[in-house]
């Protein structure tokens, strides 16, 4: 059966549609969910909702089309702690331990001896030769699958040193809102770390619904070779790409191809990411500031890590918003009472 | 109003959407289509469907969950036409000839001098420095933001030499057909291509409906620079990645970060990417095979460009299909009468 359609049909379809929504009350149900309810309603909350209700305001001054909203989020300490030390620094750590039996000559050895008598500080103060010699002796000389393998079951076991919690309970609730808030409002979200993109890429669907191919990090090169008769990736101990300050542009530029209107970040190490997003056209970016001593860890300018100093003093006059986590954050991680 | 939702509310909304849908005619529609218009009834078109089929069958052996659905082209001889050059290098002697009145030196100055007395042969006789010079002449000095409108501006002008056809008129619409007919299945489509990513994606969102973040190339280095107070990103004259062959594997795992299922490419170039993409699991790949020398151009193993001849033999055994362009397509370009 096929009727013509005609001008009486679209009477009859809209009463329906319409009466079907309140059937079903899908009218009440998206009224009624709060947004960002992990955010006090400070003025934070709203300079965000009003780049986002402006963007996607159709027919408005500064509206977006759906395709050209891409939002770009630092990891470390925007999106998950990186207090006392960077996960992927702990992951390294751990693996030289659990490797250390088929290595007895790292037992004396630098940086590896270090690592082994529980002294991370001291690798950090070895510089960055011994830190590179450990982080191509545990992120190298495996295939991509293997690799990958390692990363979920370290993140399924291993505990973060002063929480004892999962790491991959050490996100920050508020941001994992804005991320929803985001793409519930059109977004693609982006993480853009300094981090190894193969190290994130295991767990960011689950941690923060964002899929492997909306990752962009540093990378090793890797080597396609036949095994047996099958095709694999070997990781080779070779820098490829560091995701990581002036390299964040080329990164997403790399990686994505267009320049995103939202950006958020906590150190300088994302400053010229914030200078880029911003340059021109409608754009926001947000700097996630630490202080909050209690729940998390205060720090800034003097930090070792995710020191924030050159980019939060230029904040104001670029009309960089900085999140106070202490008071724009009702709660800062899920396991809080 | 808001009432309490019950069971006898999910019948009358059942009802009412079966209401709407024969209404709006919206049934009849969908199921009117043709799949795959440009494609013979050859048994290549039946083995592609049956693939998506079982891909998408919820419930069924074969079936893949939407997000795992990756499905990846090579572009030069895939999508479009790669006879009798590159277009890319069709682009780069365009760009010699644009900028030869500010370097007079040129004349006298290979290979810019076989550029200039119109012979491209003579340019690619000259070997690999040669042009990787035309390349980094051409290519680099200039900032992302001006490549892209240089690109623009090209297409917006050049002509193909056979044709005299615009260029992005130089694609094929069953390949076309195609990444509609994976998209319209939930399939996420990329390319993958021995091309400059920045060559291609001022133009694969108007040609193919392919957005920029999901285009996978070669790359140059690009450095971060502030000029005046707005930051840039300067192109320089250094290749970063080279996306072809044994390149493609390691650029799909570092651009996307998880294994298409499906591939299509039509050259030797192609050959570690379709072995990587179907070593396991399920998994489609294909070969463009151009066996038309009237609609297009009748080129395998002997050509300088897009030579299959590896890639070829192992077809049968891997389970490969190949597209016989003659005889599975009944259209090739658009502009055909």
């Amino acid at each position: 059966m096929r009727r013509r359609f005609q001008a009486s049909d679209t009477v009859l379809a809209s009463f329906l549609v319409a009466a079907l929504l309140l059937v079903s009350g899908v009218v009440g149900t998206a009224m009624a969910q709060e947004v960002l309810p992990s955010w006090n309603d400070t003025a934070a909350k709203t300079r965000i909702m009003d780049f986002v209700k402006a963007t996607t305001a159709e027919g408005g001054e500064g509206y977006v089309v759906p395709e050209d909203r891409i939002a770009v989020f630092d990891n470390d300490g925007t999106l998950w702690s990186e207090q006392p030390i960077y996960f992927q620094f702990a992951f390294m750590l751990d693996r030289v331990k659990t490797l250390a039996p088929e290595h007895p000559e790292w037992q004396a050895k630098e940086p590896f001896k270090s690592v082994l008598a529980g002294d991370p500080m001291g690798v950090m103060k070895g510089g960055e030769k011994g830190i590179m010699d450990l982080a191509m002796t545990t992120h190298a000389g495996m295939t991509t699958d293997q690799f990958s393998k390692i990363v979920t079951d370290w993140f399924a076991s291993a505990k973060h040193p002063k929480t004892a919690k999962p790491y991959d309970e050490m996100t920050f609730v508020p941001m994992r809102e804005l991320l929803d808030y985001l793409r519930a409002n059109g977004f693609k979200t982006y993480i853009v770390s300094g981090g190894g993109v193969e190290f994130m890429r295991p767990m960011t669907e689950k941690m923060y619904g964002i899929p492997p191919e909306q990752v962009v990090g540093s990378t090793i090169t890797t080597e396609y070779a036949i095994v047996g008769d099958e095709p694999v990736l070997n990781r080779l101990p070779k820098i490829d790409f560091v995701d990581d300050g002036a390299g964040k542009p080329s990164g997403i530029n790399k990686f994505i191809g267009r320049k995103p209107i939202f950006v958020a970040g906590n150190s300088d190490g994302d400053y010229e990411m914030l200078r880029w997003v911003t340059a021109k056209g409608p754009s926001f970016a947000m700097i996630v500031h630490h202080t909050d001593a209690e729940r998390e860890v205060a720090y800034d300018r003097n930090s070792e890590i995710g020191k924030l100093d050159k980019a939060l003093d230029e904040a104001e006059r670029r009309n960089w918003l900085v999140v106070d986590m202490k008071a724009d954050w009702k709660k800062v991680f899920s396991f809080e009472k």
